[in-house]
């Protein structure tokens, strides 16, 4: 296909070098700071503008938007005259109203630093018709093994599950780094345990694999690790919800609620 | 080295397996639970005993007692008389009070359904006086190449923070499962951002590459998530504290505070 990419983000990044590498023809990327358009669009092959007016309708399939939430609907308005497919990144925002809508959504997490197997990205499609679904569907498969069909109500709740899946995660990391630091300790110390914990939940559920002084009911430890908190009362209060949170869990995966 | 296993738990199970894997001889496993002592006992080759007064200490070098919190002041009293190194494997127990006194703390997650390369787990050790510390840092070189010296007072800290880096993710990665089931929506979806999100800070620092719209002071988000949550009045505290946790690390990143 022909694409278009509109943004040049980490997202923008990562999908268009996976849809160049599947064999698809990017032909424009548009980012309002030229520079940032040249330099995803050189690695592409692609021409790079930062006018809206130099948009090319006429020689692509489809625009791939990849651009802040609040900045869809004026992006998707101003494209519309093209009468092409116009599918947004986002996992927070709603199919938009019209004819040849589509959503296009990679659940993960990006760095421009950080490579990534982008055959393993779950990809979530959704289409405002039966046949830009198929065809976005059919895009997806071309450059990952994961692809979902998702509707937007679907997607809010994903959404929503991958910031307590990863965002909450990555804070809670940042907290025991901070920990640690206060101490002299190195941080390489947790890495291991980090992995370790994110590869168990990989072929178990979560809650069957749960370890730690709250799923064993052992009070003494944690009043012991809300004392040494006592200088941080901010993440004594993360600490005590997060363990009746894990004893509710324990308590419902036993049928005990 | 000649060593004795007290305790056949998921710790034992894999310390067990890495000592003789390298070269050690395990001679006797203990367990109040003969079958669980046979079991461990004959994969590592020793022999399984279930009394205590049956411990043979005068064919061992060490006895590395693996057993609950609250039950290794008990244990470590009785084996006293054999007067060989005493180590425990408890993360949240300082050094016991006496001589060839040591700890031989493995700073991971274990399953013992799940293989995992020792080599890599960080051991924390200490001992009672220089002697034991170094019989037990040698020991560990010979399954790990992650070896350090902790006092009881870091290790105290180093378990708090492994309760914030492996307990507390993994709750969280419990109730976006939750939430996944609640719209039929499947796990698989969100388990390669699980585990992108752990590799991230295996050569990042967490603060540093933070995402999320909690960081981006996406307001707009977060209160959607909130309402997304307002039949789940526990998670949207949850949701509350770590957001304010992120922005706050945030801040103190930039230098704000």
């Amino acid at each position: 296909m022909r694409i278009t990419i509109i943004g040049s983000g980490n997202v923008a990044t990562h999908l268009a070098a996976a849809l160049k590498n599947a064999g698809h023809k990017i032909v424009q990327v548009y980012s309002p700071n030229y520079q940032n358009a040249s330099l995803l669009a050189y690695h592409v092959g692609a021409d790079a503008i930062s006018d809206f007016s130099a948009i090319n309708g006429a020689n692509t399939d489809l625009f791939i938007m990849s651009v802040k939430d609040d900045a869809i609907a004026d992006a998707c308005q101003k494209l519309a005259i093209h009468q092409k497919i116009i599918a947004h990144t986002s996992g927070a925002t709603a199919l938009l109203p019209g004819v040849n809508m589509g959503v296009f959504y990679p659940l993960q997490t990006f760095s421009k630093t950080k490579e990534l197997d982008f055959s393993q990205v779950p990809l979530c499609i959704e289409g405002s018709d039966d046949q830009t679904t198929e065809t976005l569907e059919q895009l997806a498969h071309t450059v990952s093994k994961n692809v979902y069909r998702v509707s937007s109500d679907q997607r809010k709740i994903l959404h929503l599950a991958a910031v307590f899946a990863c965002n909450f995660p990555n804070a809670l990391y940042a907290v025991a780094q901070g920990l640690l630091a206060e101490y002299q300790l190195d941080f390489n110390m947790l890495r291991p345990l980090i992995l370790e914990t994110a590869e168990k939940v990989q072929q178990n559920l979560p809650a069957t694999v749960q370890t730690g002084p709250a799923v064993r009911r052992d009070e003494k430890t944690m009043q012991y690790h809300l004392n040494l908190l006592n200088h941080r009362p901010e993440l004594q209060d993360i600490y005590r919800s997060l363990s009746q949170q894990i004893i509710k869990m324990d308590n419902a995966l036993k049928g005990d609620e």
